[in-house]
């Protein structure tokens, strides 16, 4: 955390900033937690209750919630999206020794693509039959994707990785985002038969992440 | 908080991501923080001053303050509820050795249900007297009791908790969580005569969770 | 943090949640961290620019934002007291050893009262010249002031405070609290002569603790 | 972090409760974590979908999307400043040994302006071609700089930074705030040929920073 101590006094004529700044892990997850936590819960502060005037009665009212049910799906989809994308960068953050200023800029990066999904999520419930509106959709959960497979392969050219972490496990956290984001590709693709198939596609896809069943007869290694 | 410690290099020869994933009781305590903290404040922010131009001194705006009450105290509620389900949360998390992927989504589906918390209580505090919304707003409560009584019993089962927490203290958090769901329902239930009675039963028992009084006559280990 | 260590397995037959729960000062600050982050922006974030049919030019912009000057003062004085706060709730939490569940929900009340203050806020705003939006600030520092004196006081008994804090800083602790809930409730009366006076009286006593000047020819004690 | 411990009980007759308050870095980091997360995630929360009724088909949404390309460029200019004053707070923060209740209060001064941030983007999202909104961003970017500056002196002359960090590492991150800013003043006076040259130019300025590249020929002591 503090890179200074390797340096006799007398090699640090002249230090540059951008050695000594930003290798704080700590600080870079608790930024990290912050910006998903704000993100995951307005998320769901856009499924906004029915208006009073056009609900008078009980059975109304539950008429007007049902209608807000796809919404709600909706939302829910998006959260579990931020959920394991939240679960993938904290699996890297907590297999890395120290962090630098680079790595602090790429999840950065990846942290601006999480602060978009509210505005995607919001955009694809609003047009749901509309292809752009998936496209955007997709294009920011690869943008998640590409920002945690460059960050991590930037902390294994950096060295910031704990030296103990075995080469299989390295190996396991680079295969699991290029085979996700393949998966999510099939899923756009699919919005040129119908955005519907899409979309279902793209939630059994998340609840599989999320829910990671065993198969009988595989090995675990092979989720 | 790293597993692959325990692994000779030979055994390791491929690694599932789903193993070496989301363990970290760190993160997933900041990210449940922050979650916390955005939906507690969120709420009371709904609680909206009165309109400029109806109002045009001391005394009409003492009246509309008096009609932000309810509001205000129904917002105090869920803060209330929050307040509880946190402190049921952190209760857990304190007596856990470490974490694991299956308990992190776990409590995200959890932290999914507190995000959920200002809609729930912004349609109860604008149909008060329609049941729908009162039962809205308790199955919402019910999903967080589920939830922590699920990761809990998740974390006995895969052995995720401090090994000198005694067998008492693993009782008495279960005993706590399914006694008050049982409450819970009880004033759910009430709805069926009017949801006024409802609204007070539950605002009744959640000030009793929170002052936790001590009967006279009756131990500590009682209440 | 965990109270279960001190009991045999047989002492501990019956063990009651409330002895268990919520302890964890980690958890709390963090929950306070972010109500005090997610409260002080959304203060800041009621200044709404100004309307584009409105403004044509440089000038009319300028004028406009002149405009919005008192507004950006209100906020300011209100992230200045949250400020206050927080450094006040930090300096407690920081002098104890260990939480427990009171200690939690005293702190938990002290939140509600955080997170009512951008409702104040907008409130004192909107009507700044009317003596009840003063009293709803008023009373809002004044809850934040008690529950602070409270929590202090409950810690000091419970003896959760570490044992090397000498007795004059405890002292310290409480002296500054009442005396700065008694300068506001001066500032509160003068509001009988006019609000103006009252919010000029406020604004100034926070900046005076805020900057804590020293006077020349009094110790730094006498602060 | 404990003060106390460094006086005798006959020593401390008085305490001053300036002398004890608010030094801990920590809760400091987690609070300017926070604001920054919030700040950070609503800057683009501001960015709304395009309205149902307008837009009937793909192609119509695709050309709505792409009128909100400039507002989504706006926002992450001001994510990316965001960004590179987190990096140089957490910069300082980990060079210091220690807080005090003046440097909190300089830093909650600081985080005032990054709670800013929202409304002078959206200032300068809504009337970019006029000037007074340049100057609001600009003032906005400077009280940053400054606050950090100050903030870093003080923290040198209280004796606040870690005794192992060497003059040249004091000297950068002073140096890399004045000619910052020095820059920052040279884009806002190119507002006076025109507002597009100058966003142009912090843009530039801006990824510069954030990526830091190392021009052939010099040392990475000289960025």
């Amino acid at each position: 955390m503090f890179p200074m101590e390797r340096r006799t006094p007398s090699e640090a004529v002249r230090v540059s900033y951008n050695a000594i700044a930003g290798g704080s892990l700590e600080r870079l997850s608790a930024l990290s937690d912050g910006i998903f936590a704000v993100a995951m819960t307005l998320l769901v502060l856009d499924v906004k209750p029915p208006e009073a005037p056009e609900v008078h009665n009980g059975p109304q009212l539950a008429v007007a919630l049902v209608h807000l049910a796809p919404r709600v799906l909706m939302f829910a989809m998006s959260f579990l999206t931020l959920g394991i994308f939240w679960t993938g960068q904290q699996t890297q953050l907590t297999h890395l020794a120290r962090g630098d200023r680079n790595l602090g800029w790429l999840h950065l990066v990846f942290l601006f693509a999480v602060s978009m999904m509210p505005f995607s999520t919001m955009l694809l419930a609003q047009f749901i039959a509309l292809r752009p509106a998936l496209g955007v959709y997709w294009a920011n959960i690869l943008a998640l994707g590409v920002m945690l497979f460059v960050s991590w392969r930037y902390a294994m050219r950096a060295q910031l990785v704990k030296p103990e972490v075995p080469h299989a496990a390295r190996c396991a956290i680079e295969r699991r985002i290029v085979a996700a984001q393949l998966l999510y590709a099939v899923g756009a693709l699919l919005s040129f038969i119908h955005p519907y198939f899409s979309i279902g596609f793209i939630i059994a896809l998340q609840l599989y992440f999320a829910i990671a069943p065993r198969w009988p007869g595989k090995s675990a290694g092979a989720a």
